[in-house]
């Protein structure tokens, strides 16, 4: 049947699972004795092992990146446009991995997640897990496929913070890093918003302190509520302007609370299909994450410091309607390590779309993704005829 | 015990409350027969009547504006930072009028008001109103007080909307319209947030689908988050970086979901006091006023069409790093102003509060009201003299 999928697609993919029975010593000082992760593998690893790519998800994202699950899967994985034969992460020449993060609500080991210990779902017990967790979490799954270096380490948004937290723990295993639509830190007003969030799913009734499985009920009210608080922050003024105006659903004023602004309609729409596909401790989970990460305060609060640490390559993209990690974060970064004499490129895209840009099939930013791992490529092929 | 009020202070002040018996035609196109209106005046009118100047309120305010209620309140009116004796808004000059708008919770009838009609609260019976509907009713008030004209109307934010629709609907009513801190429609980022906080209310088993008066408790949650995301929105991110930057409440991180950044606490604190002090149902109310409000929809959806009818003078005031309504939405009122050849005036004034900055006593911003409004006064012992 994979002749229905397009031509530039990985196709039918079969997600895949590592159980990992290594402790894991967390940053709020408690241990997982033992984990699954999630993962998927795209393109093939060459012999050498030189030309993996390591995709790192955002706040709802998850291990299926790209391609199908089944014959007759409508949607692809969340980063396809991306991610395919020819496409701008080429898996003609990259073997690409993608995996759900611990804490994940997708079959990794998250509050969703059986819990030996008390035999019942972790829920709020489940420890909160940083961006450097990740990372960690991320190296031993590396260990595991046999990947001492990656070729590339990528993400945007929360994704682009595993790939900056890469550059700084772990210098010698990844020779590239592209760090999208991303920031150095949360500012206040990032964190006021994940509060926001936080709040309409700890208020909710039905959040039950975290342990709603066994009470066979979720925070639905309050995960629509995080979603559409957060939807706001991932699209521009202007991108909404654009698709909804002051568009009225019916023509005209109802005088009352149903929907009455095309827009309306829009977010609560989102806000319910993510309410039935999300679970309310890992978006939790997810938004505290964010506002914990930070790589320069292991450094005296000085980035720079912290970055010295790199040896990669960097790739940093900002697209100019962001509003929630507007372009002068990412510049944050790219001017620390222009300071510490780093080979860093940068590019600012003219895109309407706002944060959720980097989801987009922007045609210049593509290109650029695609430009910039070709000659890394390029040097894999270089560095395996020249050993 | 006035001597323990400041001195440009109006000092103690007692509300008056006017009942208006004559029906009053709504946009919804529902009447009521009769309502309260609670107001404030400050300063003498002069034997012409014509010196008297209208306050009009944003969201949360009320005729409250300036000076003390009881001897020992701590907390003056609202604007009491411009209006009183020498400031910006002059009351040694002035009459000003505060009232508290159709729908309010202060005093004005309004959802939490009992409904004759039903024997209960209006709660969820109350009608929608309009920005047109509480200019309508200022008109009442104006006529009450035997005001035929206003020196000036002003308001900021939701205030500047009434202002605007003033100089539309009533030209002739007003000799100057003061509109700070406004927009001539909501853009659909505006709907968007309002529409978050609607939901938050709206979904909160307490609410009782409006009638939560009678079940003695009241939407708290949903009215604290609402709140909370409002206030967001209120404040720049230069300013909340500022005042909380990533300060934690304990120094260090606690891995949980009790308040770690002094952002949470102070959005927390906010949303829990307010919650205690403002009518959820009125909230409601006054977000679908924000999101009506489009004085063009009556003129072909042209702005320079329906201001062309304005004869007063015109001071906009909008704020750098207001986002909530952009110096680019003041401008857009502006600039249909200079279309039609009108006598306005325009300040971007360079301030870090956001949104708020309206309530606060910039000097450049006071200085400029408190200029503009001396002309006016002049301009109105001119008329005195010459008549």
């Amino acid at each position: 049947m994979s002749h229905s999928f397009p031509a530039d697609s990985v196709g039918l993919v079969t997600p895949q699972s590592l159980e990992v029975h290594e402790p894991l010593t967390l940053a709020c000082e408690r241990v997982l004795d033992a984990y699954t992760l999630m993962y998927e593998t795209y393109g093939q690893l060459n012999a050498d092992k030189s030309n993996a790519i390591l995709i790192c998800h955002a706040l709802s994202g998850h291990h299926h990146a790209a391609g199908y699950h089944r014959a007759d899967d409508k949607k692809a994985g969340w980063w396809d446009s991306c991610i395919g034969p020819d496409k701008a992460i080429d898996t003609n020449k990259f073997f690409v991995v993608a995996l759900n993060n611990l804490g994940g609500c997708h079959g990794s080991t998250g509050p969703s997640s059986f819990n030996p210990a008390t035999g019942r779902m972790y829920g709020a017990d489940f420890p909160l897990v940083t961006v450097k967790d990740w990372v960690q979490v991320q190296v031993r799954l590396s260990d595991f496929l046999g990947i001492g270096q990656w070729a590339a380490v990528i993400g945007g948004s929360l994704g682009g913070m595993q790939v900056l937290q890469w550059s700084v723990d772990y210098p010698e295993r990844l020779r590239s890093a592209v760090i999208i639509a991303s920031a150095p830190k949360l500012s206040a007003q990032n964190i006021a918003f994940n509060e926001v969030a936080r709040q309409s799913i700890l208020s909710d009734p039905d959040f039950h302190g975290g342990h709603y499985y066994e009470m066979d009920t979720y925070p639905k009210r309050g995960l629509i509520l995080a979603r559409m608080v957060g939807h706001i922050t991932y699209l521009s003024d202007d991108a909404m302007k654009q698709k909804f105006g002051r568009d009225l659903k019916s023509g005209k004023f109802l005088y009352g609370y149903d929907v009455e602004f095309q827009v309306e309609s829009y977010l609560r729409h989102q806000g319910e299909v993510f309410s039935k596909n999300f679970d309310a401790n890992t978006y939790l989970l997810m938004t505290k994450a964010l506002d914990y990460f930070d790589p320069a305060r292991e450094y005296n609060d000085n980035l720079q410091h912290a970055l010295s640490r790199a040896t990669c390559k960097f790739l940093v993209i900002s697209f100019t309607t962001d509003w929630r990690f507007s372009p002068e974060r990412s510049q944050e970064i790219v001017n620390a390590l222009i300071a510490q004499g780093k080979d860093v490129a940068y590019a600012d895209i003219d895109a309407p779309q706002g944060h959720d840009s980097f989801l987009f099939p922007i045609p210049r930013y593509v290109n650029l993704l695609k430009s910039f791992l070709s000659n890394i490529a390029h040097e894999t092929q270089g560095a395996k005829h020249a050993s």
